[in-house]
């Protein structure tokens, strides 16, 4: 059983252990959300200042040429594709990642169209970011070609003559599972499909190569592993061979050829820059920019590599904390095992039944906390043990099963970046008391308000 | 002829006066840009800080509950509301311009085929503001429509049984021309024709009232007159009337009906709301509610009216000085001299020529600056008179012509929060020493580079 000092010793061994003096991190708070909104780089307020009272406040209009803005979505593109194996070029950060995910599937749509115009389905998983799959639907309703969902098991099998784009996120929101990008990309090519990736909880978080997996379009977040802050702009890539065949129908004026000619047709610009299209929110795209250099400033200690290493080494140390010292509580383990199929989180399931094998121990007695009416799937007391957590500062969150496949799931991020061994085995340790004092059960653990 | 001491005397009658205290003007400027780039407020610096290093920085997710960002973009669209003529939970500030012009053309377009499936064109103008002739043009495409462009003395003409939207620009981006909604709308409307605004160079400039015209859908800008800083989010209104009727397929999961619920099919929320799509920019967002502050400032000294008032007053001062102080230089009046049809700018044309009827005075000698080569359609100086003055502090832009029925021009916009009478005056007086000393035939004013 690996004990507190060890873990000590593990923070005291790292290399990467410099980087967190990068963030800003709350005092008395260990933050494993970093998958759903990361932390602010100590950096960005200064930098956002500048980008306020400097390149706004001061030099105004000047600033679309001195400060660069007019290529600020190209030049904070240059950095993200760093981390996903892009070129410079290639990326450029705009918009949301659901806008760009519009844009790419409408490309490929119209590919698919010339190529292989019998081809009518896009196949995604039915547990799928949702926000992925309304935005598949919508487009599929708009062009005639259905969406077809399918469990994770089933998609070899789905790729079949008929199937035009396969819309995979590369790791899953709610289970950490991750996608073999090459070999999915390789089937999906083998019969004729067109892949589309999500990298929402990959850029940043697990290394990713594009290129190699000879993937065809791909889409991602800006304000989880890449730390640039509340709702900050996200990003779109397009395998060079496809960019140049179509446009999207976004085609707004920063997506033109000659935007300041102001001519009344579009002509599409050359390359990633048809994938723009309004103005760009400046100051949180400079705030995107700061956290990219956070991320970027792991290049020189072995760069994404040695992020992984460090990822799956905190992720193997909560699972065996857990199922060391949380035995006997109903928690299950709803991430992978194997490292080559989990990304940067760990989710736990928690359920009173037969159906979830508890990771060691015995279930708790059925039904013992059902009378508290949890919200979110009924009285797994996922949510209480959360909020609990939280009340301590062990900042994960809950995502809401659905009684059936999915069950009511307990997140924890792990950004190596910032978060350390003894974090991991603080965090357990709080688990622990949670569950052995009953402190979820408290009634204020068991109030839903909006859920993050 | 109006002094300079005249110009004084009306700053200190000017009730509004006090509002310039509100805004961080930088130093020996005279800027007439905020109609490209609105100046930023004292406030904003410290309450984008705050975003970033409280809300963001140390609540963290919280925020989302805490600091209310969910309805972030709702609460700044109140805010809209109060400058359009719309009523609480009638707008959204989201993405930008060109992506919120999609989501309503398509919306409108579903509406026009259902209730008159044989309307298969959109009329908008052909000096629309191209980014909206771009997205307009990419939905038709896709929709089976077609877009007709037409002058706008042809716009009535050609709101035919065919038609099912009109798409206009409330102020023209070039010419500072305005529409008069109510009764364009009402010209379409007997017709049968939706009509789709575009507010960019409206919301906060003069008075919109989209209640009383019955307009059908509006679009606007939250960077120009509304302050919100480079790339500010946009808006989007639409009449309640229709907004149940349909979604639109930018069908995101901030659009939902209940987006935390992640169920995999998509339910479009009530109202408003379904116009929104992936997660927003939540520091930009901020700075674009600072922004709508220092506009709603104007409130209690008149509102809206009486930045109208003072903005017809400095638009007009200019336009005489102008035609007092600058004669015989070649000068045109682009905007129309009548208010109703006036925005809250002045273009100025600039050409050597038999074309352009001077403002008074005679044409200086035909190609007298041919010599020059100076960009944007020649030899009209208009590119170097405003590289002129903005050496000179006075900041205004250029907006090149087509060579034929548009001229090359000088743009000039007056925010009325906090321009001010001897503003103009001095304007005026750099401009008249720019053209009678000949300095903007200095070489350094005619080299071209990206054009802001």
């Amino acid at each position: 059983m690996t004990s507190l000092a060890q873990c000590q010793a593990l923070d005291q061994q790292d290399p990467l252990r410099g980087l967190r003096d990068l963030f800003d991190l709350p005092p008395g708070v260990i933050y494993l959300d970093g998958n759903s909104l990361g932390v602010m780089p100590k950096a960005t307020p200064a930098r956002v200042a500048d980008c306020v009272t400097r390149e706004w406040g001061t030099d105004l209009i000047q600033s679309w040429n001195k400060a660069g803005w007019f290529n600020r979505p190209q030049s904070v593109g240059d950095k993200i594709a760093r981390l996903i194996g892009a070129s410079a070029g290639q990326v450029v950060a705009t918009d949301s990642t659901s806008i760009n995910l519009f844009k790419v599937l409408s490309a490929a749509l119209n590919i698919a169209a010339e190529d292989a115009p019998r081809r009518k389905r896009i196949v995604s998983e039915r547990s799928n970011f949702p926000t992925d799959l309304y935005i598949a639907e919508a487009l599929c309703k708009e062009r005639g070609f259905e969406l077809v969902l399918v469990e994770p098991e089933e998609i070899a099998a789905s790729l079949t003559a008929d199937v035009a784009l396969l819309m995979l996120t590369h790791v899953n929101y709610r289970t950490g599972a991750m996608h073999d990008m090459a070999a999915v990309t390789a089937a999906a090519h083998a019969e004729g499909i067109l892949t589309v990736w999500d990298l929402a909880h990959s850029a940043g978080a697990v290394p990713v190569d594009l290129t190699a997996a000879k993937a065809d379009f791909a889409v991602g977040c800006g304000y989880k592993y890449l730390n640039g802050g509340p709702g900050a702009p996200a990003f779109v890539w397009v395998n060079p061979m496809h960019t140049d065949r179509f446009w999207q129908p976004l085609a707004g004026w920063w997506g033109h050829a000659t935007p300041f000619a102001f001519t009344p047709d579009y002509q599409p610009a050359a390359g990633i820059t048809r994938y723009m299209c309004g103005t760009q929110p400046m100051i949180s795209l400079t705030a995107l920019d700061c956290g990219l250099d956070a991320t970027l400033a792991a290049e020189p200690l072995g760069g994404m590599a040695a992020l992984r290493a460090k990822s799956l080494a905190l992720t193997d140390l909560f699972i065996q904390l857990v199922e060391d010292r949380c035995a006997g509580h109903g928690l299950g383990l709803a991430t992978p095992s194997a490292h080559g199929q989990r990304g940067s989180q760990v989710c736990l399931t928690r359920e009173y039944g037969p159906h979830t094998p508890p990771l060691r121990g015995s279930l708790p007695p059925e039904g013992a906390a059902t009378a508290l009416g949890r919200p979110g799937g009924g009285d797994s007391g996922a949510y209480a043990i959360v909020q609990a957590l939280i009340a301590r500062g062990v900042v994960g969150d809950f995502r809401a099963g659905d009684g059936q496949r999915h069950k009511d799931i307990l997140r924890f991020g792990f950004t190596p970046l910032y978060i350390g061994f003894e974090d991991v085995w603080s965090a357990v340790e709080h688990l622990r008391q949670v569950l052995e004092t009953n402190e979820w059960q408290r009634p204020e653990f068991n109030q839903k308000h909006a859920v993050t």
